[in-house]
């Protein structure tokens, strides 16, 4: 029986192995700076931070042990966003609570502590984000561990740093909403069938044709992101053909991050409760 | 820093991520029984076992962990060969000597318990084998851990049992040969240039014309290897596209996997030797 670290491991491999998945790096797609096996490596590097999170340790703690593993390959950010995601669902599991309201109570009894591991992650890697609200730049999450005086001082705990980013980072909205739509996407990928891989790549095209993807419209903008899920919803509905969609998001530079993260957890999430492999 | 066991683990990923690998299962190719997903999960399940080699408990209480673990798949037999081979290069590489020498001596300090263990791991999962020499049926490793009393009387380490294979087992000459094409393998890796995974598909290709592959012998027969030999040096050497070969390969039902194992070992030893991914 693998253990919920390995679940989650394995959770990162399967998400960034289906293809055709548009616009991000898979299978059969990578950019010269960003490979398939530097999310391997990736995936290898987080597992003792998940093993951590398993174990009942702090989840900030946990995430940056997980992300400074991840970060030992030359790709730079591979799976940071789907290791946010999936840390707190890995600390529900090992409380044998691995539910909305588990997953809940995991980020409610966030602390300072969290807040301050959850800023000095970013020391390891660079991390696509947008600007801070005008009067809020002491907390830019790109100053790492430099802010997390303005952290303590503010008595900021890491789901009052998720909740201030909810318009902007649908990974927060999934921490202060009670994983709302990954908790969905497990139950969409255990109810499809064939190749574990296959259905996660379908279930990708599903949830992008839903709702914009925050990473698109943090790189390019809001209304590039409303774009992308338009012609999401043509290829899942079969008038486009998803590899044509993928060739054309890789030429636009529109890689739909936040959504690969949702799936990431979702797999997860189905591996727990039961998935085959 | 990764350590020793995660650069094993890392070892099967990339090896099987390399691609055009002719014949075997890689990031383009698979077979509806034997997925690419089925080589994650079982790089996911080997890691503890490599734990143990690399912490120094016995080789074959280490080999049998990994295999368990890799066995959790519904793929049957993904890297057995791959973990075989690489278990006692973790076990060297935890004392600090990760050299043929210090590869030699870890076989070489083999015991009957090893042998045992080695045994009992044929019962987690069904690997193709010849049948043994006549007389030396209650040695047949299918027979699993019922073969363990016939190994006890005969006083067998596992260095004896893979002595009496080097016939027929590319995995066990170099068991018993200071694994001198796997650390040829981590150089030829090293040497090269580009993405890990396109270095060990070459040198894939590299080793498979160089010497008959021994589980193409076996699950076909020796002429069959010999003529694989032969027409992987035509795309070695520019003559046949690799990708025409793995087409043909694959529909001839041709799985170079021992060659495959070479390079999974070659692999933990360029990674270990500071081979950056």
């Amino acid at each position: 029986m693998r253990t919920t670290a390995q679940n989650a491991q394995l959770a990162l491999l399967l998400e960034v192995a289906g293809t055709p998945k548009p616009g991000n790096v898979d299978r059969h797609r990578e950019y010269p700076d960003l490979r398939f096996e530097q999310f391997l490596a990736g995936a290898v590097g987080a597992l003792p931070g998940f093993e951590l999170a398993a174990d009942g340790e702090p989840v900030g703690a946990s995430f940056l042990r997980a992300i400074e593993g991840m970060s030992e390959q030359r790709g730079g950010n591979t799976q940071f966003g789907a290791v946010l995601l999936t840390t707190p669902l890995v600390a529900a599991a090992g409380r044998g609570a691995l539910s909305p309201a588990g997953a809940a109570r995991v980020v409610d009894e966030t602390t300072v502590a969290d807040a301050a591991d959850f800023y000095r992650s970013f020391d390891a890697v660079d991390v696509a984000v947008e600007d801070p609200p005008e009067g809020l730049e002491p907390l830019d999450v790109r100053r790492g561990s430099d802010a997390v005086p303005a952290i303590e001082e503010r008595e900021l705990t890491l789901e009052g740093v998720m909740d201030r980013s909810t318009d902007r980072d649908g990974i927060a909205r999934e921490w202060v909403g009670g994983f709302e739509r990954t908790f969905r996407a497990a139950a969409a990928i255990r109810d499809r069938e064939g190749p574990v891989t296959d259905r996660a790549a379908a279930v990708f095209l599903e949830l992008l044709a839903e709702e914009p993807d925050t990473f698109v419209a943090t790189k390019h903008d809001r209304e590039t992101a409303r774009r992308v899920t338009e012609r999401a919803a043509t290829a899942r509905d079969g008038d486009v053909d998803p590899e044509t969609l993928a060739e054309e998001f890789v030429a636009e530079g529109i890689n739909p991050g936040t959504t690969a993260d949702l799936v990431a957890g979702g797999l997860f999430v189905a591996l727990e409760r039961g998935l085959d492999v």
